[in-house]
């Protein structure tokens, strides 16, 4: 079977970025509901979505478990997974990741860049690890079945995470520091004790953490492919494009800001350039897979391997997490 | 002027206790308002005092600033001054600084026990000091007016606030290590650093922050707060007696496992002792303030810094922190 899975997006959602993801022929999509936003905030994203899913049932539905993606593929529909960037719908309350799986969701960061009350972010100058709290909320994540993802996290909190979780964790969105050193990117150290835990490596092809940025190559790229792979096996590896179509710059503002300061943070990006930046030309949305595909096979992957990075090392990583 | 304030109290509020702290001529009590709770839960606790401000207006009233402690002492009254034991009540979102202080919060702990959003507490097993969120949170509380207190932090913490406040910082209720290790209490090397910035050290009469706990002596309590003035400054030391009367166990329960755990978590406890410890009999309440002039006195403090030690100290404080 060939699966095409994009295991991160945080789109400004609407009927043609699903057509779009449909024309990609991707069968599932893990979406982004909530950076900052609080449980009864996540509750109103889901209700949004449930709009979303009415009015474009010929398109989407709310993936529950793998065998979505599966349903997904034989109907030509795609299937949405919900996941957060931050912990922040759980508060300071271990019974409610119970009910945040309930609604839907099936990945939770950690942390956004900051400290949270769970684990470090990639953003803070010390890096302490899991918490207490982190620690009773990792067994409850593993025994409900919502995964572990450390996309933004600093590095000392990812081993933790990746030691202390029974089931392996993911890293939905990031690439190796060996190709382009950005905060949010990750050593060789830890993406082998990623991969050798069964865990999982999204590639973004988010700019911010591409080097040469707008301007990286899809040959440059798929190179790095080749060496994370040599890295952390080659099974271990997919794509979470990180995509953001169609958002104002407030958007990003909120992404680095939420309500924590009063002064301006740029995070990855700088005062001359505060927005989004934009994505390279073979990327520009999720139908890159297509040149992904061409990319991949022609710097040396076989078939198979190809169809594992491009959804297969997905799909197989949601079968044997929930 | 002779003012006599007790820095710290949680008790199952009363007339019975605010009578209590009148016959003990408390002219201000620091009570603590929350140890989880949100600000929508917070809001409601200042309702619960307003009740208990219009029941008993002929024994207590709000505290604002310094110079309530003044009229107190002239009405003989006894001003209430909120504060937290926790940053809950902010949440994820610095605005919510100036909207406590105006609903009367004076004191907030950057930490409970554990890790928070803006600093470690002292039972993690790593302390990665003030965070992003953390430093923007020490700059807007000096701006409005809320007491930076580092009663439940680890160590680095302690000193980067120390660092980062430009205004005095307090620790409202502990005591110092070298007396009692108990992971609550304070080293030397901090107790010097917030004695020589102008801090605070509110001396505990917890039993778990005592030596040989409930049974501990008045004798060996005023050595100690000699010992303490020598290490910190004789000007730098109060009382914080950290008196929680009349609370059922389940009280003591909240404050350790709030809503973290799905585990019980003993804290300084144990699972044979899991509620409120016995206060030692010179210090059942407030009126054990008579017990500690004495013992004060015996030890070898003058007058003046026996009436520093249980309350002006705490006045001058008061008068240049808000």
């Amino acid at each position: 079977m060939k699966y095409r899975i994009d295991n991160l997006q945080y789109c400004n959602w609407s009927r043609d970025i699903f057509q779009i993801n449909r024309e990609a022929n991707l069968d599932a999509v893990h979406v982004t509901l909530v950076y900052h936003e609080d449980y009864d905030e996540f509750i109103q994203r889901t209700k949004e979505w449930n709009k979303f899913f009415n009015e474009n049932s010929d398109l989407i539905f709310l993936g529950r478990s793998f065998k979505d993606i599966e349903k997904a593929n034989s109907e030509k529909k795609t299937a949405i997974f919900f996941g957060f960037q931050n912990c922040s719908p759980i508060e300071d309350d271990i019974t409610l990741i119970e009910k945040v799986y309930e609604h839907g969701c099936r990945f939770m960061q950690l942390t956004y860049n900051n400290q949270s009350l769970l684990a470090t972010g990639c953003y803070e100058k010390n890096d302490s690890g899991v918490t207490n709290f982190g620690r009773e909320t990792i067994k409850e994540m593993n025994r409900v079945g919502v995964v572990i993802d450390m996309s933004h996290s600093a590095e000392k909190s990812t081993f933790d995470a990746i030691e202390i979780s029974e089931k392996p964790i993911a890293i939905t969105h990031a690439n190796p520091s060996f190709w382009y050193n950005a905060k949010r990117n990750k050593s060789n150290d830890l993406l082998k004790a990623l991969g050798s835990s069964g865990g999982m490596l999204g590639l973004s092809l988010y700019p911010h953490h591409l080097k040469d940025g707008s301007n990286c190559t899809l040959e440059n790229f798929c190179e790095m492919a080749a060496k994370t792979a040599e890295v952390m096996g080659v099974k271990n590896i997919g794509i979470g494009s990180d995509l953001c179509i169609n958002h104002p710059d407030s958007v990003v503002e909120w992404m680095r800001n939420g309500t924590w300061s009063k002064n301006k943070n740029y995070g990855e990006g700088s005062k001359n350039k505060p927005g989004f930046p934009k994505q390279p030309d073979w990327f520009l949305d999720a139908r890159g897979f297509n040149n992904l595909e061409i990319g991949l096979k022609k710097i040396g992957f076989s078939e198979d391997e190809v169809n594992g990075i491009l959804g297969n090392n997905w799909y197989n990583f949601y079968k044997g997490t929930n």
